[in-house]
């Protein structure tokens, strides 16, 4: 019912020296734990981003693996770290919403609150809870620890939702929730939930973005259009992303991550 | 004759959420496979430069060693996906050139078309085939699935020829190739390739760059010569490379990737 | 008394490909190691900064780990390359100082220089010594080699040592010793070094920079100022850090690593 796969997920931009404490930390503990970064690269403290990442992703690991998310901008203070068991996976972070989206889909099993410092490191810092508290009870957790002996039971996790793009009139507001080193633009639009059924090429996304309008067709793949074109497509997140062909949108377009996109869906003969 | 090793090269960026999630898919299927990054910083969509830096690289990496390259600007086209038996190793990808240079240096055993869904993610996206049909693949080959299981066999691969340099008079027009993170600037001129005997020392590099010119020395290391003082080598791929004493070379000359460079190289004294 | 942990820290960036070969090479010697990356980050060249950060996170790794640095501007020339085994640890590297405060610190029980050619791959170059020496050495040491059979005692290593702040009069001058992806900047000011005993929130930092002063509260978390605002705290390197809660310090205040900063310490009362 445990595993020695343990994934990390953090802010620390990728090679962050914390992160190879972290793993230091965990093979001291668990020496057969297998370490897996699912992106270190999240923007710095953008917890929505990282839940957003994180529900997208879980699934591709195998069963019980262990996620281990640090995007902490509160560490030290009063907010829980916590360790959940879902049907499938055990998650440790802090209680700051960056798990909620997860553990609710996977169904919670258990909750409990970090505080057992038997599993702490000895000396631990005001600043690092990564590398003091949540890599050494991840690695207990994948030695077979009962996430009972953490600590106490926690009913209620700190909630977040993910944004939902908002519809006034035929105007779709929704965000750039994700770019990725592409350039490519992931918004909060998910497949099937604004256009019931939208038919490849029929239909043209009109995003307004620097008092521009641009006409972009939905297709299926990258090299549907131009090189150098841009085009929508809903990617492998299933979400609507804004692409350009070989090319890199978010430069072209001038948006950033957490920008607000305004779009209107258009539909055409092909010409 | 198989191994556990597989060994990535994509032009993700490092430390992509995407290779996250092609190392779940893998290790999902074979969780004893060992997954090594190679590189995930090739340029976006240079099949070029990943070309040549997977056929500069392959040979130190071990035997039976399965590598999973995806630079696939094409995704969800009409390109084939291939799974390439060599002498030494198993090579997969999309066919659009990159594994053309290394597999036929190493000598080609059998080449197939992946198309057997079995080995498949179950919901295969239009746009993310390195997780859902070739991380799969890479997955059960390292189990030991013989490689004629994946689809029919291919006679010819798409061609890929990495650029030589060109020389008109005594002008050498060669390729910045590659540059690393130190700046250093790889050129495609193989040593040995122009000058059969270079002699250290005596020869300088005449660069031709934003309307200057440049004298460079060629030496053996990039301590000899000042610091911030450029200078000219065969690097580490046995390639000329143009680098600055603990300097920016790229930075330093204003030279970016694929830029055409101009040389002429010029025998000395030493002064 | 060895193990099959090999830890990395390079200044290749991260993601470079020179790792991926590095760890080829490495596992084409001993398939069982576990190569871990401390961080590949290194400010280009900066020995300094590399001997920081070693000497402040190898603590955190499990014992007879071996570490394998490579900072080595002078890669080819007379520099020794040395196998240092200390009471807890084996480190690699060039003898340019990188190694020196770890390894006394840890207290060193046999230092050799590297130069059994029997343990290098076969055609090494001048120019990448971690991938054709260091990287080999490494791999033999993790099988369990004896350390003397790589080459003959060194008695001496070249020294280095980390710098301290100067205090004049008031005025405490340090060194941006390292800046974080968070652009949180780490000074080489460590705890308990300049004030006995800071109390958290009696005293402020006065920083000068740009011609402009910031008084900054020295807090014990991020979140102990309002959002956006500067604070300084002893980190989890158990030294001084400019910070910017949820933002970006060294942007904020424009410093860049190793840069000198200058400090003045004032005792005062909450308001």
């Amino acid at each position: 019912m445990y595993s020695h796969f343990i994934v990390l997920l953090t802010d620390f931009g990728e090679g962050s020296i914390y992160v190879g404490e972290m793993k230091g930390v965990i093979l001291g503990i668990n020496p057969d734990a297998n370490i897996i970064n699912l992106t270190h690269n999240v923007k710095s403290y953008d917890i929505v981003q990282a839940s957003f990442l994180l529900k997208k992703s879980y699934t591709y690991f195998p069963r019980n693996s262990i996620f281990l998310s640090v995007i902490d901008p509160e560490v030290g203070s009063g907010r829980l770290l916590v360790a959940v068991k879902t049907r499938n996976y055990i998650f440790v972070g802090p209680d700051n919403g960056l798990l909620y989206p997860t553990v609710n889909e996977d169904k919670i099993e258990i909750s409990v609150s970090i505080e057992n410092k038997t599993y702490f490191l000895s000396n631990s810092s005001w600043t690092f809870h990564g590398r003091d508290i949540l890599a050494p009870v991840a690695a207990y957790l994948s030695k077979g620890l009962a996430i009972e002996k953490i600590g106490p039971r926690v009913e209620h996790l700190q909630s977040l939702e993910i944004p939902n793009p908002i519809i006034r009139k035929d105007i779709i507001s929704c965000k750039a929730i994700f770019i990725d080193n592409f350039g490519n633009i992931v918004t909060n639009i998910k497949r099937g939930s604004i256009v019931k059924e939208i038919t490849s090429g029929l239909i043209l996304v009109e995003l307004f973005s620097n008092n521009r309008c641009y006409q972009i067709p939905i297709t299926n793949t990258y090299s549907d259009v131009g090189e150098g074109k841009p085009l929508a497509l809903f990617n492998s997140f299933d979400c609507l992303e804004i692409a350009v062909n070989r090319g890199n949108a978010a430069g072209y377009l001038k948006i950033k991550e957490k920008s607000e996109l305004r779009l209107k869906l258009k539909e055409t003969k092909k010409t």
